[in-house]
């Protein structure tokens, strides 16, 4: 499996990858040889030029290069690509070029791939496709709400607001500083219909806006339901999802700053949540409408859905096996987890 | 008039009410001689102690007292009570004690006074009562859009995500810092409730957050109608509501610092915004759905509130014409609000 585009998710990517018995890391493309492309040295993996011309800039950084990007792609069974929104769209026909099946990133339009994924939803579509889009942080989040509610009760609405981190905390040029950004300003904003990639015919309105915070995404959702229910009863529902954490009562996780350093005490690397984190007291019912609150942490919910496309489109195992496998090796789950693993635990080979 | 209380609120509530042709600025108490203080001096208000054993402080700082608290509650007409939250309850025996109506803010409990008060909505109801509750700036902010479009349409269920600033520019010791909270992460937060002492009959649910920015609060609102509309003929009808400014596409008011600079270019006193600031391209509908963004601020949303109620409470005029003299004398309506006045204009005494 070859990664190119060693940033954010894509040097995430890598390490979950690794740390799966039945995937190896051919290799990971870069463009320029910074402060990451020195830790993927460190831990190993294979250096390509994401842009050839600019081996030269590598060696002298001291990094040794394996090759071209284009020979990754031509070794490896699946490409992940980790590069920014837009880019990827131009590296499909590379990765066509050497029939390499490839997976892409949610900031990609829906056309890029033959279908979108959310490993929860709809896994089976992206069995053995050619090419597969990932969905982003925020509609991965969604769905792994929608699937779960949509089986048990049927979803009439889907009403979101989101509440978003500006940018990441290594994006230091993005704001806002000391606002509050409705953006898009027109509704719905591009979620709902991205979410709509996975659920065709569901109804959602989606909402966004940007605030001046960068650990995490925070969700203020409602949804009506086709069958009247009890809070207690979606609670449950929601606590038996292995990616979906319930923030337990009395914990003291009251925003993303002490969830992030709940997973940085829980030794998760880079501090990652992978799991839709939402309060539980916050689920609430009205009638045939469902209101809580969720946590998404944008750097890290799509890792285990990136490792299950893989699965898929290698068509490795079915949804269930490559879950479980996928959460069994990273530790998905957090204390207070009832499907949670309390740590990664070593899976065979053959397993 | 007498204001009890002069910070964020009490020291506007003196300046509208100065400006009234009909009403008169008896004097202003206070608890410590702080900047806000001696500008009231510069200003011309009699400074009573709001606690008497504290005069000598004002003594100290060279501000002459013109007496205690509650000599200003004998002489005033109408007290307005603008102390911290809690402060109010404890001062209603004292207003009651003197026979002097009074109204109270939205800190305190519905409780402390006969009704509660929006001048769009329930005037009314607070015509010769004897003490009225000026509802809160968020609780403000939804009353002026619920009472239209439940005029208009029938309103079926209000859902209001709240994005709150986490204090006003001044309270420099609150938080979050990069972080957003669910606050409270129960569901429904209080404003949901406090709308209903508006509107007692209302659906609506309410889902407050806290973010790191100081200048306003956000809505994202959706009201579920009683009959179908148009997003056009919502538009039309909040552009028509005097305290309801619908920003026009092409402005470039993008978020709260924009706005909050519009109006200090506008020579608005301290860069107030009396008026809900809707996107006028976030109104959207989709069947009997209506959804927009909106922004409020807190500092001074409510001071045209407070003016209408004291001639309420006083029976000096009916809601029609307390609210276009109080519109007319601050110079509510920004540039483009075709309801609007285009600054403060003098209003003859006899008006």
């Amino acid at each position: 499996m070859g990664v190119n585009g060693y940033g954010t998710i894509g040097k995430r990517v890598a390490d979950a990858v690794a740390a799966q018995p039945d995937m190896e890391v051919a290799g990971v493309a870069k463009t320029q040889p910074n402060f990451e492309a020195h830790t993927a040295v460190d831990l190993g993996y294979p250096m390509y030029a994401a842009i050839p011309e600019r081996a030269p800039l590598f060696a002298e950084a001291g990094i040794e290069t394996a090759g071209a990007v284009d020979e990754l792609v031509a070794d490896a069974d699946v490409m992940v690509d980790c590069t920014p929104s837009g880019i990827g769209a131009e590296n499909k026909t590379m990765y066509a070029s050497y029939d390499t099946p490839a997976t892409f990133q949610g900031g990609e339009d829906a056309t890029v791939a033959e279908t979108s994924f959310n490993a929860r939803a709809n896994y089976d579509d992206a069995r053995g496709a050619d090419t597969v889009r990932v969905v982003s942080c925020n509609t991965t989040g969604l769905s792994r709400l929608v699937a779960p509610l949509s089986e048990a009760y049927g979803v009439e609405t889907v009403r979101a607001t989101l509440v978003r981190r500006g940018g990441d905390p290594t994006q230091d040029s993005r704001g806002p500083i000391n606002d509050i950004l409705p953006d898009p300003i027109s509704i719905p904003s591009h979620h709902g219909p991205d979410v709509q990639t996975i659920f065709p015919d569901l109804s959602i309105e989606t909402m966004g806006l940007k605030v001046p915070a960068t650990l995490m995404h925070v969700h203020a959702l409602n949804v009506t339901l086709e069958s009247d229910v009890t809070a207690a009863h979606v609670r449950q529902l929601l606590e038996n999802q292995s990616r979906v954490y319930v923030i337990p009562e009395g914990f003291g996780l009251d925003g993303a700053g002490t969830l992030k350093d709940f997973a940085l005490d829980a030794g998760r690397p880079r501090g990652d949540i992978w799991e839709n984190c939402v309060w539980g007291e916050s689920i609430a019912v009205e009638g045939r409408d469902l209101y809580l609150f969720e946590a998404i942490h944008q750097e890290s919910d799509v890792i285990p859905e990136n490792v299950d496309a893989i699965r898929a489109i290698t068509d490795a195992a079915d949804a269930a096996e490559s879950i479980e496998r996928t959460n069994r090796t990273l530790g998905v789950g957090l204390a207070g987890d009832p499907t949670g693993f309390d740590s990664a635990e070593p899976v065979e080979a053959d397993d």
